[in-house]
Formats: C-alpha cells, structure tokens, sequence
C-alpha cells in the first residue's frame, strides 16, 4: 500500500467483523509499534494483546462505565447541545461519532482482538502515542479496521486489576485500540483544514498558504 | 512510497541540511497531520511552524538550557554509567543518543523548519501525538528527516513567551519536531524485539511467537 494512503484512510472504525486477526498480522502490528521513536529510546513501554473471550467479559462492563462517565462528563455539554439542536451540522457530527462510539461500548466484547499500551515515566504520550499509532497504521495496511480508546482512565484500577498490571512499576495506560475487520468502507475522515489550525513563527502568525481540500484522496 | 517503508524508517533524523523545506512538502506534513484521530475527533490542536532566524535565535538558547536539565536530572544516572563503562553496549547505544541530541542542541538554529504542536485539555497525549507522528511519516516520505523532542517542557514559559502563547485557552505544548534533508542514510533504528515487550490477555501471559528480526528490511 502506498504510504499516504495508509496515513490519509486510517480512521476510527468501530463497525467491526467478529473474525479472528491472523497472527501473522498481529505480528506486524506489534511489529511496527515497537519501530516508533521513545524519548532518549528507553522503550519503557509495554504491550498486551487481549483476545481472550473471558478477559474481554471483565473488560466490557468496565469499559461500559467509562464511557457513561464519558458522555455524563467531559462529553456532556457536546451531547446535550447535539440533541436539543439535532439538525446543526455540529450536532449530526457529533451524534455520529456519539453512535460510534457506543456502538464500540456495547460490543466491546465483540472484537476480535485489542492492544493495551503502557509506558513508564511519560506523562506527555510522547513515547507511547506513536507507537500506538503506527500499529493502528499497520493494521490499516493489512485492511484491518482500529479504534483508539483512552476512556478506561475512568476506571484506571479496575481495569489493571483484570490485566495484572503491577503495582511496582510506575506503569500508566496509556491507550486500548481495538481490531476487527471493517464491515464498512475505507474512507478520509472529515477534519477542520489544516491551514485553519496552523501558523507560522508566532501564535497567531499568517501560515502563507491554505489547503482547501485533501492533499491525497480515494479516486 | 510503500507505507512499510515509511514505517520502518522513520527514525530520528538529527544531522541535516541547512536548505529550506518547500511550501509544498510543508503542506503535505500539515495536511498529515491534521488527519490524525483525535478524542472525540474534537481536532483541539495548534500547529505552529517556525522558519524565522530571529524567533530560531531565541529559541535555540532556551532549549540548550532544557537539554542540559535533560541530561543532570532525568538522564543523569544513565550517562554517569555511559561515560564510567563505555565499552558496555548499552552505553554505546546511549552514548550515540547523547551526541546526536546534543549535535541538535548545539545546531538547534540550524534546523530550516520546526514544527510546535500544543493540544487543549488533552494529559494523555493520545489526541496530539499521532498528529505528530503523521508529520514525521509525511516528511519521511518526502525524503526529509525530522525529530521529535519535548524538551521544551522544562522551560515551558519562556519557550510560549517566544511564540507568544496566549495564557487563556489551557494550551499544552507536546511537542518540538526539527526537519531538515539528512545528511545521512534512512535505515531501520535499533528497538528491543516486540515479543519481548508484548503479552497476551494478562501482564505476563505467553504472546505465543517471537519476532527475531525486523518483518520489513531495506534489502
């Protein structure tokens, strides 16, 4: 696969089969995680697989309570606005991803395979988010479909508690992605242009240029 | 370019040219890295690019000061032991680190572009991060090198006073990415083996295979 379209069509997908992910695939996720840059390359990070139906039944109902803080918490100005003005543009878009991401939480049990990533002694994700992020890449280039989740800081304890995390350590979870063969189709997630969100050598200084649409796209 | 490729050798790249980065390969990192997931996809993200000498100028002395906090605090220990048994390959390894983020330090001017990602509310660092990362990947595939640093954070106030950060808006500051043409040769950068930082439905369990070598090679 050509490397833009790897970068321009992995997006959240959350609709996913139940089929199993090979392990000849699971290795080039885990692969290519490990390829990511860590600060001073301690690689103080730490990767679990989960596709064990049992561990993914304790998970779920926690999951579940995550997501309600979520959307009772952090979310909860966003949702309440999105339904008192459901035909905002803003609204629908949210009410998509609202949809989405409950439908992850109901099914939570339901996927194939995840990816739990630790790290020690960064705070920042630096050292852990590219990671994390090239090995939803890789699932994208092998035509499996992944989803970032951070929610289970809601109930961070309980959740180390079904996967033996350690109290020694100093380990921090930092993501859970979740893998499943799309039932829908790839496409480019729709996002505010870039030139829109950048500037040039000071806060608020003029970019020079704008990017109307996608550099790369499907056709 | 295959997206592999781009995965694999994507790595810090410090030693580069003075020549500038075209507008239009900065537009093709931007336009990557707003195609990033973000939480919620609420895309709370500022993208600074800086090409000024005169902001480059007042910049450069406040990093060598972080850098220096760097190595007498977080990394101190580790080069103590670098510098007291330097044939030990580990210090070897950290000891090529150190030199390389020290040539950055000392040339930080010379660097023709950088990138400064700051995110609203986001701790984790799970909605700027691959943002970031899809920067490096779109530079990598533009034969143009980059790296990674959030050295900055010690000395975070001075460093938003240069590009005038404003104090309202809760913006953090996550990340400093340099570009530049290297001056070397892309390769695979050394990473301990997946299997042995990856497990399976528990802290401890049997991944169930092993990844001796890199799945993707320049041969």
């Amino acid at each position: 696969m050509d490397a833009w379209e790897a970068i321009y069509t992995t997006r959240a997908m959350r609709r996913v089969k139940k089929d199993p992910i090979p392990v000849e695939v699971q290795k080039k996720i885990l692969d290519a995680a490990i390829r990511a840059p860590s600060g001073g390359n301690t690689q103080t990070w730490r990767f679990l697989l989960v596709d064990d139906p049992a561990v993914k039944a304790k998970l779920g109902p926690i999951y579940r309570e995550c997501m309600d803080m979520v959307w009772g918490s952090i979310y909860n100005t966003r949702l309440d606005a999105a339904k008192a003005s459901p035909e905002d543009p803003e609204s629908v878009e949210f009410m998509k991803m609202y949809r989405s991401a409950s439908h992850l939480a109901e099914h939570f049990e339901d996927y194939p395979l995840m990816l739990f990533a630790f790290c020690q002694f960064d705070t920042s994700g630096g050292s852990i988010f590219p990671a994390v992020w090239n090995a939803m890449l890789a699932a994208r280039i092998e035509g499996v479909g992944s989803s970032l989740t951070s929610a289970f800081h809601f109930k961070g304890d309980a959740m180390k508690k079904v996967l033996g995390v350690p109290e020694e350590g100093n380990w921090i979870f930092s993501a859970c992605v979740t893998f499943g063969y799309p039932t829908g189709r790839w496409g480019v997630a729709p996002r505010r242009p870039a030139h829109e969100v950048s500037f040039r050598n000071s806060w608020d200084g003029a970019l020079g240029f704008e990017i109307p649409e996608p550099l790369w796209s499907m056709d």
